[in-house]
C-alpha cells in the first residue's frame, strides 16, 4: 500500500449502479493521460449501490484542474464524490482530556510520519496535558467545559478549529459529548474512540459494565461521531479476550492497548481516503 | 491439560475468602493419601469471594466415599461445592432444529474422543435432522412445537430427559427459546449458543442486526440458558472481522464457523468440570 | 461475495505493469455489452507487476466464447491469463490416509454447498475412512503406498485423476508426499494443509517440534504442493495460542481446529478463482 | 491481577514432582501465619516437573527473613526457587540503537504506572534517541560499537551495569548482537525483540524474508537472550495479517506494532515474577 511520491488523486464514488461504471471511470482517467495506480470497486447487491476508491497519476501537472473536472464527470453519472490529492496535507485538532495514552499514541505516530497531515492544535477541558503537549511542539488550547458553559465553550471551539482550517478532529479519549450543534457547525468529520465493542456498552463505564455482565472479550470502536451518542458510522473496531483474573483495572488497562490501535488506524485510514460513508455506515477500501 | 487413566476427582468450591484455605484445602487432601494433580484459585478481590478448582488422585479405590467426605469437609468451610469423578460419563441430550453444523460437529469431536460423555439423545421440534442421527447411530426423538402445545411439549422434553437420565442438554441451533418451567423442571445446566456477541444482537436475526448497524467484527456466544432471552452466565465468545464486502449470507457462513468452534470449547470446559457459575458469571479454569 | 446465479467469467491476470491497463480491460469487456460485478486490481511496484480479478456477465450466451476472446486479448497485452466460468464445476479428488477431521469437514461444507464443485473420488492408502466416504455416498478408492511401490501407485492414482477428469486435488492430511513425477504428470494444482505456521517446522510431525521449541503459538498452512517439500505458494495460514498447560496431544487436538479451518479457506478461495500463483507466491482477492 | 499495596512474596518454584508438593508449600505458609494470595502450579506429566508460583503475605514485617526461609525450605524440597518481593523495585536498563517506537512505548508505559521498576539507564550505540530520553529525564549512555571495538564496548556497558545495579536488561530493537561473554559477565536477564514468529526467519531482515516467501501472517517474539542468536527462551509471541497488498514498507510498519505489544507483555510479566525459564523453554504464570 504504499504510495508513490508524486501527486496522486484519490476518489471515492458511490451512487446508484448501473452498467459500465467501471469502465467508464477508467476511461475517463486513461483518455486524459491518467494512469490508475489501485481501484477497488464494491456493490451492494441488496440495495444497488455502486462504490468504488480510484487512485491515478494524472497527467502533467493539472492535478488541481482535474479534481474538479472529475468531480462534474461523478456528477454526471449521478454519483457522490469525494476527490482528495494525496499532496495535500489536512489539518488536524485533537481534543483530549486527562487520559495521555490515545494523544502520545498519535502524536508518535505522526511524528515517525504514518500521517500525512499537520497537528495544528490540542484542545482540552483540563490543563494536564498542556505540559506533554508542548514538549511535543504542539499548540494547546485549554477550552474549560461545564454544564452552564458548554454551549459557550463550543463555540469557542468551533471558532478555533475555523481559524486554523482544522479539517478533521480525533477525539482520543476526549470525555466530554459534543453537541448536534458542534458537529453542525464544524460541518467536518470527527472520529470518535469508544472504548467497548459497539454496540454493546454504549454510554458510560464500558469497562464495569463490561466486568459487570461477565463477558470474555473486551473492545474498542472508532467511528464518526454523530448527534446521537455512540451510533455513528462505525470505521474499525477490536477486541481482546479477558478472563475471571482481569478485574476492572485490568480491563482498563487491556483496553488502553486496544484504544490506541483501533483509532490510529482508523485516523490512518481516513487520512489516506481510504473510508466512504453512507447511511450510517463505512465502506473501508483497505 | 491431557488427564490419566485412573480416576481422579475434581472439585469446583467458591464462598466468603477467608485466610488458609489453600492450605487447608491441600491439607485435607494430602492426609487423606490423595494425591494434587491440578489447582488453580482465584480471589475475587472486590468481593471477597475465594474460587479454586481441585483435581486428584484418592488413595486406593475409595474415590465414591471420599466425594462425600470432602463435600462435607467444603460445607464446613462455608463453601459451595461440586465433585465430580473423571470416570463417570455424563449422559447428554442435543436439541436441534433444522441447521445441522453444530450438530456434526459435535457429534464428530464425541466420535473421536474429545468429550467424555454418552450422547443418549437428540431432540428436535423438526425430522430434517432425523436421517443424520441415525446415520450416526443416535436415538432421534421428533416433539414437535407450536405457540399451542410448547408446554406439552417441554413436558414430553422433560419426561424423554429424566427417563434416560440425562446431565447436560445442548442447544444446537434449536430455534426455540426454553421456558422458565422447563429449566427449573429439568434443573441441570443447559448450553445454548447465540449467534453474536452478546450483549449485542440479543434476540432474533444477529446477522442482519449486525450487517444493518455495519460492525467490524460478528461473534458467537455460549452460554448457560435461563429464564431471560440470551442472559445468562456467558462461558465462553468469540468473533470474526467481517468487511462491507460480505453481504447477510456471508455472515452466516462466517458465522457457522465462529458458533461451531464457541459452542464446541464450552462443551468441552463444561464436560471437564472447569466451569463455576456464580451470580450471572463464570470462573473458566482453563 | 455471494455470487449471483447467472453465469458469470472470472478472469485471474498478471504480466508485466504498463500504462491504461485497468481501462483496456474494462472497456473491453463494456464494448462487448458485458456488466463488470467486481474488479481488483494490485500492483507489485518493487517488481513492476499488474495482477488483476475481473468478474463480469457477458451479454447474452456467448459465455464459452467469451472466454476464449478474453484469452486472446490478455495474451496481446503480453498478460498470462486464466478465465473460469462459474457455471462449470470443477471434478475434485481428495486423498487422505488415517486422521479424519479434514476430510469430514471438507465433505460436510460440500454438502451444505459451501463449494461448488464435484467431489469425484476419495483416494486413500490405507482403508480407515472406507467406510466413512461410502457413508456420504462417494467413491472410494483404496491404493496403498509403500517405499518400494510408490512409483507405480502414483502411476496408478495420476490414471485415476485423468479418468475422472479431476482438476484439483486436496491433501486432507494424507500421509504421504507426492513426488515430483506425480506432480508433472497431474498436471493440475493440488493443494495441502501442513500442521504448522510455515516456514516455521517443516518436515515430519511439527507438533512436536513446537512443542520443544516451546513456542507460544502453533498454526497451520495450506499451501500448493510443489516438488520441493512444504516450500510450495502459501495460500492461507493461521494460528492459536497454546501455553505451558498444554502438552503435545493439547497441540494436535487444537491443531486439527486450525487445520480445518485454513484448509477450508483455501479451498473455497481456490474454487472461487481467488488465487492466483506467481513465482513462489498467491495474490489471493478476498 | 491487580495486587494488594502491602508487601508480598512471589516465589517460582520448580524441580522433580513428588506427592503432597502443593500441601507442604500451603502448609508451610500456613503455619508462619502467611496467607496465600495466588497459587498456580503446572506439573510436566512427561518429564515429571513440578513448577509453582505462589504468591503470599507473610505475617507482620518479617519479609525479608520469610523470603530467606522459604528458599532454604525450597532447597530442601529439591527445588530450585527465586523469591521476589513485590515492595522492590528492580532496577532495569534499556538498550536501544536508531528505531524508536519500542523506547516510547516502554518508556510511556513506565511513567504511566504499568511496570513496578526503575529506568536507571538508557544505553545506545548511537546518539539519536540521546535527546528523546533526557527529554524523558533519563540517563542516556552512549558506547559506541564497531567490529573492531565490540570487546572493549561490552566490557563497558557490562560496567556500566554493574555500578547501577542494573537486574534487567531490555533490548528495545537493540540492533547488536549480544556476545555470550557479555551475557556470562553482566549475569542477570536480557530480554530481546525478534520482529518474527521464531523460528522462522531467524537472523537479519526478517520483513523481507517474510516478504519474499509470501508469508500471510508476520509475527514478533520476545524471548530470553541467550549466547545462540534468536535461539533463547521464548516469553511471548504474536502475529498480524498481511496479504499481497502489503509490500516490505508495510510489513515493517505493522511490525513496530506487534514488536511494541510483545515487548511490553514480555517485560510486564517478567517484572511480575510470573515467567519461570526451564531448559530453554518458558512458564508463563498469567
Amino acid at each position: 500500500m504504499s504510495t508513490p511520491c508524486d501527486s496522486t488523486l484519490v476518489a471515492l464514488l458511490h451512487g446508484p449502479d448501473q452498467t459500465g461504471l467501471v469502465a467508464r471511470v477508467a476511461g475517463w482517467i486513461f483518455e486524459r493521460g491518467g494512469n490508475i495506480l489501485h481501484a477497488d470497486q464494491h456493490r451492494d447487491m441488496q440495495q444497488g449501490i455502486f462504490f468504488q476508491r480510484v487512485e491515478w497519476v494524472p497527467a502533467a501537472d493539472s492535478t488541481h484542474g482535474r479534481a474538479n473536472e472529475f468531480r462534474e464527470f461523478a456528477a454526471q453519472l449521478g454519483m457522490a464524490v469525494q476527490v482528495d490529492s494525496t499532496t495535500h496535507r489536512p489539518k488536524v485538532a485533537v481534543f483530549v482530556s486527562k487520559l495521555d495514552h490515545c494523544f502520545h499514541d498519535l502524536v508518535l505516530r505522526w511524528k515517525s510520519g504514518e500521517y500525512a497531515c499537520d497537528l495544528v492544535a490540542v484542545v482540552s477541558n483540563h490543563t494536564d496535558l498542556a505540559e506533554a503537549a508542548r514538549g511535543y511542539g504542539l499548540a494547546f488550547h485549554h477550552i474549560p467545559v461545564t454544564a452552564a458553559t458548554k454551549a459557550e465553550a463550543e463555540a469557542r471551539q468551533v471558532e478555533l478549529l475555523r481559524k486554523e482550517g482544522v479539517e478533521l478532529v480525533i477525539l482520543a479519549r476526549y470525555m466530554q459529548v459534543l453537541s448536534g450543534d458542534f458537529l453542525k457547525n464544524f460541518g467536518r468529520p470527527v472520529i470518535n474512540i469508544h472504548h467497548s465493542f459497539l454496540p454493546a456498552f454504549a454510554g458510560g463505564r464500558p469497562y464495569h459494565q463490561a466486568h459487570e455482565r461477565g463477558v470474555k472479550l473486551i473492545g474498542a470502536t472508532a467511528h464518526y461521531a454523530t448527534a446521537v451518542l455512540d451510533d455513528g458510522p462505525i470505521i474499525q473496531q477490536d477486541v481482546a479476550r479477558v478472563t475471571h483474573r482481569h478485574d476492572v483495572n485490568d480491563l482498563v488497562r487491556k483496553g488502553r492497548d486496544l484504544e490506541k490501535m483501533v483509532l490510529a488506524q482508523a485516523v490512518r485510514w481516513h487520512l489516506e481516503s481510504r473510508v466512504l460513508v453512507y447511511g450510517n455506515k463505512t465502506v473501508v477500501f483497505d
